[in-house]
């Protein structure tokens, strides 16, 4: 089956005297992004990987492609104002059906495995997001105070959260709310069910200068 | 007014065969239980620390202690079957009233200020604990399947939780339940208030190599 994967990089800034976006942020020699390319290249050569960004960043990344001689063929769409609209300018790209996994740019430990265990359950369950144990307990914030909540029953989200390409695009003909915070979240307010796998550890998102450091220690093993 | 804490190191092992507990592993030349104790006395030298540690664990800390030239002061209490176990004979342990912190061994890097933090904001609200937001999304399972929640209504919780003596003594006299995961858990269910302040990224449960990597790291800088 033809499989696809947009990668969102929706870091944003490059305006000056703005910070630099983390999907370019420097690890272990090359910006964030190009790992995260390189491991759903590493999975399978023959996935369409699209990758969304800003249209004020793109001349940027393809300055940086030169210089690195980065050879990893991907499509570019443009970063919208949401991270939904962005994932639909992604899924624009996809111009045939198959499986289509949605990645956090910034997610660049992704392992080959995951991504194709993410795959093979999309194919037979429709809808699959990887999650892990979460490892802290949890309090649910309710009006002026908060409570205790079961740790055990909640799960942290992961990407690729992976989707047959007909659920996904029937999905994101919804309007947007402010509920969609991942694409799960999307395909299950259309009706669909989701499945879960299994997630790994060290796909951590890197969003703080703690989880760039955590990702260089995780590179060097 | 006086303060106490009681820290829980309850990793299981040392007996033949099996792994060295998570408190005693090294952490920038020294086991993570010594920084974690350093800590609460840099915050305020005249803290009472009371260190709960399994009975088959605590020859070998005395002898950790002699070889490191370890000399904080501190109290020992032995660990229970439960955290709820071992945090109740560390309170026995606490002979006068005051302010009570409870601490995760396994948490090293907590500052001198969240802890002072939290002895300020348990003097007047009697009961708190440190969190900080959820990072991930996050689905709780129901049944069979599993739904996405509003992440943003949520908190991961951290150590110290703080509570006034008679609080937390009080609470602690309840019959142990399953969903006792942390203290604030035992002291609400006591019919007491929680309030919550704001937490540090930087301090991490070191339960796994990653966190320890991590930490590593932290300390570094």
């Amino acid at each position: 089956m033809n499989t696809y994967a947009i990668l969102v990089a929706g870091g944003k800034g490059l305006r000056m005297g703005t910070d630099l976006p983390k999907q370019f942020l420097t690890l272990a020699g090359k910006p964030v992004l190009m790992h995260t390319l390189e491991a759903f290249q590493k999975a399978d050569a023959s996935t369409v990987l699209i990758l969304v960004l800003p249209m004020n960043q793109q001349a940027f990344w393809a300055d940086l492609c030169v210089r690195h001689g980065f050879k990893v063929p991907h499509r570019l769409a443009d970063g919208g104002v949401t991270r939904f609209d962005s994932v639909r300018n992604g899924l624009e790209k996809v111009e045939d059906n198959g499986l289509i996994a949605v990645h956090d740019g910034v997610r660049p430990l992704v392992s080959a495995e995951l991504i194709r265990r993410c795959f093979q359950a999309a194919a037979s369950e429709g809808a699959v997001v990887p999650v892990h144990e979460v490892s802290e307990s949890l309090r649910k914030v309710e009006g002026k105070g908060s409570r205790a909540v079961d740790r055990s029953l909640y799960r942290a989200v992961q990407t690729p959260q992976t989707f047959q390409s007909d659920i996904l695009r029937k999905a994101y003909e919804q309007d947007y709310r402010g509920t969609f915070t991942d694409d799960a979240a999307v395909v299950e307010a259309a009706g669909y069910h989701i499945s879960l796998v299994e997630g790994i550890p060290e796909n951590i998102k890197i969003t703080t200068p703690l989880d760039l450091l955590l990702a260089e220690q995780l590179l060097k093993r």
